[in-house]
């Protein structure tokens, strides 16, 4: 089974497009890593492209992509699983070139939320809950998150400031990344001043939807060896489920699914939490960050308010995590997440992360949450 | 690699399905795949699901699917390219074999179409075309293909009568599937007096919405020469893209994705068009399926009409298409249609299609159209 490698990223800025639409989008970031791979268009087999169809005015979204990128006849399709779909367009070009079927495969992930109202994006997202026990009674995402937050609290004593404390750290490396929405530092005042919005979620704890696109370009190892950057290899790929209706679950004060997913990537890299110099994690509310320090092993259950307060992950702590200014501070078009997620850990590996590099990164993570943890995949990427 | 065989089908009963929510039917068709491959729960790998998400008030339908399979904690993901979300799926899966990464999935194509209204849906449909320069002008999926009729009709003499013959042959084999929406023949008299809906197609050549679902279970090589039944393999699978836009296509006679996606799944499997003893085709329009003759070579371009008004796609004829009733008679709940296909070829190598059986069939192929020819997957199935 031939090894995959990471031969080119490329990431638009994320924020307020009105300046774009989605398929432009997508090709600002596609160009971007067309140049960075040395590849021509040609040299492409297909494309997956990672979005959630229903923000969109346009649908067929794979097919318009693939015709705006100028890719037409090549294969092309589209993965959803909320806002883990662009690790499943990931995992999809990961297993098509491993089975033979392409040798060099785009993967583009890309959402425009702006054509929708905020209110509007509220009930949608609502609706990725279990709509027959659980978002007819008002839970929308900010209040899915507050009852992990509040679980956490209750049953480890986490508390208000150590949650925004991640806010802290995500938008001070968010202000030196210049694709992120929002590039500016707050104080812990600043966001334990901030509105309420769902007990104990504050302004601050929650990320913002924001338009973008983020491109990685997959390569068979013999291609990749012929690359002339140093290439970074995805060892390690797992995929789990857990249930929709969080009514299901065992506790609330993690996911299963992240777990199940951090186990095989792990196992099959060959690898384990102490070996990862940089990851990005899901980190779509505060407590989602929280949660995934102990979900991945970098510290045990219950102690990830602590890993936060001790700045363990700070560049300089244990591990290093969202040093790109994560979901919270880059913003969060849901179909790019994933990718962008993958561009930054690449960056970090090649050693190209400018102002926010972690010294001596060869072993990156990605961490990428679906729902309400109905989906996870967890990438683990290796330099050689 | 290891080769890729089918060892489970199930179907549900298509039509309006208010008996049942999405992931209801889902478990229906998941339930007889399951016994059919007579495996357990827990052999299970993972799951792809085709859907089109739009449709459903319950978003996030991949995790919804998974959790009412009782198949958490195992990687799931959905695909979506419009009318061809259950071919990606079932794409997606066999590279997940052949990668390694799994070694037993279920594909799971759903859909629940009739939660909207018919005028829902045809706005929803019109923009999977061009948002910018085609749906905004009128053009609904009847108008387009009405276009494409216009084009043949023009170009190649083909007849009104020559299109609605297919619609007979296909209500014919209809009235002899128990899982059909429509179980009725109908005559040419008929089809011809039927309502136009978009000059020259009437009722009657266009085929039904409805609620359905179907599942296929893949395994790895070596899993799937221990199942008792006569094992078909997935040998050729191709898949291609075209401009969505058809103002952009060369011309309006046939889809260059699906010329392309079969040349690659002949090529894969070492066959060609004269091997294939059976074949389920994309009949959303009765000329979509005229076209599919030519585009797969069962014939020459512009032969298609002749090669029905001669009965060549009948059984006893050259190459019987649709013998389960194609989307024109058995129903189209858009994901759900490609599996719904490849179920039906595997009855028909197993020799289990009963008053419906082609003699000898022991090669196969389906046809699955997403949009307006923007996708295209071919698959090439062969018993041995």
């Amino acid at each position: 089974m031939t090894r995959v490698g990471i031969i080119g990223i490329g990431h638009g800025k994320f924020g307020r497009r009105s300046d774009a639409n989605v398929q432009e989008l997508a090709f600002e970031a596609f160009r971007e890593a067309v140049a960075d791979a040395q590849i021509n268009l040609n040299d492409i087999d297909g494309s997956v492209v990672g979005s959630v169809p229903e923000y969109h005015q346009q649908r067929s979204l794979a097919g318009v992509v693939q015709e705006y990128l100028g890719l037409n006849p090549k294969p092309t399709w589209l993965t959803e699983v909320a806002c883990a779909s662009g690790s499943a367009a990931i995992r999809t070009a990961w297993m098509g070139i491993r089975s033979g079927a392409h040798r060099i495969m785009a993967v583009i992930g890309c959402q425009k939320m702006t054509e929708l109202s905020t209110a509007e994006i509220l009930a949608l997202m609502g609706r990725v809950g279990d709509v027959q026990w659980e978002s007819g009674f008002g839970t929308t995402f900010p209040a899915y998150y507050a009852l992990f937050a509040q679980s956490h609290m209750h049953q480890y004593g986490t508390t208000r400031k150590q949650l925004l404390e991640v806010a802290v750290k995500n938008h001070f490396y968010g202000a030196r990344n210049p694709k992120a929405l929002f590039r500016k530092e707050i104080t812990l005042e600043d966001a334990l001043g901030s509105e309420m919005v769902a007990d104990p979620l504050q302004v601050y704890d929650c990320c913002a939807n924001a338009d973008g696109a983020a491109c990685v370009i997959l390569a068979a190892e013999d291609v990749a060896r012929k690359n002339s950057k140093p290439v970074v290899w995805l060892d390690g790929a797992g995929c789990a489920s857990a249930s929709v209706s969080v009514l299901r679950r065992p506790n609330l004060v993690g996911l299963p699914s992240a777990q199940e997913a951090a186990r095989q990537a792990y196992e099959m890299a060959g690898l384990g939490p102490k070996d990862i110099k940089v990851a990005e994690v899901h980190d779509c509310f505060t407590i989602a960050e929280i949660m995934a320090y102990e979900d991945l092993g970098f510290c045990k259950k219950g102690e990830g308010g602590r890993f936060i307060s001790e700045r363990q992950s700070y560049i300089g702590g244990q591990t290093p995590v969202n040093v790109d200014g994560g979901l919270k501070a880059k913003g969060h078009p849901i179909g790019a997440t994933g990718v962008s997620m993958t561009v930054e850990i690449v960056k970090q590996l090649r050693g190209e992360a400018e102002e926010r590099q972690v010294p001596d990164a060869d072993v990156g993570l990605t961490h990428n949450v679906g729902g309400i943890g109905q989906y996870c995949f967890v990438h683990v990427l290796r330099r050689e």
